[in-house]
């Protein structure tokens, strides 16, 4: 007989309703009385439990009676209407053998376990209902975003990790080298001698593919990175993590308006696709992580972005009967305190655009105020900044001066501004975090719980 | 008016002949007559450039005169059908302007262009026909991967590349620092002490996500991961480079058979999603880049892949008639040579399983012959070695025993090994490095010609 998933009986209940089915999966729960026996079974390829019979017509009764919570095992039975109210269906088993044993101290058991707990489990914490439920809509997630962007014409490109140069500066670049540290080679001067590593100079992981894609989007006209991303902050704080992924989209002959439009459908795909394809996910998120987060999912596919100046947000936050920590200003950045006001001000994601130029990145196109660019940032209720884009600055003259500004060094970034002398058209792109999608598709606050194996300072296991 | 893409256009030909159309894109050619001028224009969105003709009605005729290759325009016109033969249509331009200027020095120009000139061009090769198929084929069949593992159940997790720790070893990772390596901190016996580094403790790139992807199996019981790997090869082949995409596919309650069929039926899958959405890329190719291209990808599909021992073959290679450079031998691996006669002998992609235990990994489970593997290499013809996979050891004391004689540390590898304790069932898994595939899929046959940015020895431009 061959062995079915429970996401195909879930799907097709009629189709095995009183027929024999062979199941393997995993003991979550399993009480026992003398004559009867009741294991709560999973097999991961779908969010319910489900619920085996078995009795002591089976000739190893006693020996399945000894098994464990954490136990692999093979059911053999037949499916059939449950008794139970709030049940479809349960399996009377006709034999149930041991695919996998477990000792009693499986750290975890059918009871109530803290999150910085599982943490440090982190590789047995995919059983637990949460983190099912976490890294399946983490993963259909990831699908929904490749879907929306082929579909849409959109060319994956995988841009390197590994770089000599850096688009936002190297000071939060991890340094990569096959040096032994305790034998570096020296020059004469008595430094490090990179000439004598494997790439014949210094190289670092990249925080970004955003200059690459470029270069693609300016033949591919349309093009998305998606992939991970390295960061060095040595910052402890709920939403960083020194591995991350990112998606970053790049799009040609595409200014701010049109870029906005594809943030707006974009996240509004990817959330209906979720709200689609994760129902019992999103429910058991909605039950026990965060109240309410399919209402706040449902509302976000249905409402229309608001697109607002960062002069105007100023203008309402001076307004505004607030005590603030950190006093809007009109040429500075958007605390997190004013995020959340006026994410709430508005009741609807906001996109702020046209930030001042001083602090935002040198390739972003300077308006033609010359006081700003042509950026933006999507604030979501409840999550903060979810993307950040800007149109690009496509005059060679302007990004050079730009650097200058910055004191970005144009040695090594030839190819990049070279982009914008051979048929560099306008264009424009964003970076969206997937973590931070994650956290706002799920409630759960920590990005530690929405990372398979979270890197964070000093937390570097499994 | 809206601006349309060619790939709009050419998938609903009927729709739009004799409509007016705008389109943004680039010159690719452009041939001027004294009345007349025709630029092949391409804006990315599909394979094949388009015929744009204009004439002196435009008022700005001697200025797009002027225009050449590189340069990015906008069209307006009418799309009609073409008077040439093997065109089907051409857009009679009514207005044409330019959206972003290139000068005469751009590289790229209407002509053959060597690889390795392109190479290095990396950032403008995307700009030409091979580069335009390869990128296209690559993206194309990243999303087939998605698609075949999603429908078929399978989770995409995320698996780390920071790691303490590594499945295969550290001899080939790259290592990761913060530090600034003229000015190392160092511990009380003059080494560089890494309690001081970002993690606390020395970090690498891991080469493989195997490791934490077991664990994920082991709760949704199958998953894959892909994404980016680092090794630190010092090796300047074809097929060698630092950087590359992988697949690692687990699986549990599965053998070695079950395994194969896995790997054999995803490939049919991803060649035969290739072969329908990238016609004109694969056409490309198989006039100009391999002949018979076509050919060999849909025999694949039809065809059924041999299955055969280890022993079985070094038998064939003992007998055949060849001058072998490397000895066939019953304890060994099996040289590219073997490879090459093994495939043609079958005329057919073949599994070479139960491989003897010393010359594979530690975590591949030993049969019970005490002397083989469960382990199994795919080859295929023209390509060699495709994917490389086995059944996991899952049991406790006999994967202690491997690491042992392997001389694999089990500190920090404690998490790995209690897998087997909790419910390890049997599980099988799998890895496919994507630019092998890419490779196979195009005919192009040089590693570097299929990664956007490659990173090889020495290499690390753009």
């Amino acid at each position: 007989m061959k062995r079915i998933d429970t996401k195909e009986i879930y799907e097709h209940l009629d189709k095995y309703m009183d027929s024999e089915v062979l199941l393997k999966g995993w003991i979550r729960n399993h009480r026992k009385q003398k004559e009867f026996g009741f294991i709560s079974f999973s097999d991961g390829t779908q969010f319910n439990q489900i619920q085996i019979v078995y009795d002591k017509s089976l000739e190893n009764f006693d020996e399945i009676q000894k098994w464990l919570v954490g136990c692999a095992i093979s059911v053999s039975g037949k499916l059939v209407s449950s008794p139970k109210e709030n049940q479809a269906f349960e399996i009377r088993a006709t034999k149930i053998t041991l695919e996998g044993d477990c000792p009693e101290d499986f750290p975890i058991q059918p009871k109530r376990h803290t999150r910085e707990f599982l943490r440090e489990q982190a590789y047995l914490r995919p059983r637990t209902n949460l983190f099912q439920a976490v890294f399946r809509i983490r993963s259909v997630a990831s699908l929904a975003i490749h879907e929306y962007f082929q579909q849409n014409g959109y060319l994956y490109v995988h841009t390197p990790i590994i770089t000599g140069a850096d688009c936002e500066g190297s000071d939060q670049m991890f340094k990569l080298t096959t040096f032994d540290f305790d034998n570096l080679p020296k020059d004469s001067d008595g430094k490090v001698d990179f000439t004598k590593d494997l790439f014949g100079k210094k190289a670092y992981i990249t925080g970004s593919g955003q200059l690459q894609a470029e270069a693609f989007a300016l033949a591919f006209d349309r093009v998305y990175t998606f992939g991970p991303t390295l960061r060095t902050e040595n910052s402890n704080t709920k939403v960083h993590a020194n591995e991350f992924w990112m998606i970053e989209p790049e799009i040609s002959f595409c200014d701010l308006d049109g870029l906005m439009d594809i943030e707006e459908d974009m996240l509004k795909y990817v959330v209906k696709y979720v709200l689609d394809h994760c129902k019992d996910e999103i429910d058991f998120c909605s039950n026990f992580v965060e109240k309410g987060l399919r209402e706040k999912l449902e509302k976000l596919v249905s409402s229309q972005f608001v697109r607002i100046d960062h002069k105007d947000v100023v203008d309402i936050l001076k307004k505004a009967d607030v005590k603030w920590e950190f006093q809007p200003e009109y040429g500075e950045d958007i605390a997190k305190e004013h995020e959340k006001y006026i994410t709430e001000y508005f009741d609807s994601p906001v996109f702020i655009k046209n930030w001042p130029k001083d602090i935002k990145a040198y390739y972003m196109k300077l308006n033609s105020d010359n006081q700003t660019v042509a950026a933006v940032d999507l604030e979501v209720p409840g999550a903060g900044e979810l993307m950040g884009g800007s149109q690009r600055e496509d005059d060679y003259d302007k990004l050079v001066e730009r650097m200058k500004e910055f004191g970005i060094a144009t040695e090594g970034m030839e190819w990049y501004l070279n982009l914008r002398r051979y048929g560099g058209c306008m264009h424009s792109g964003f970076g969206m975090g997937f973590e931070r999608l994650i956290i706002y598709l799920t409630g759960v606050d920590n990005i530690r719980d929405v990372l398979p194996f979270p890197r964070t300072p000093k937390s570097c296991d499994y």
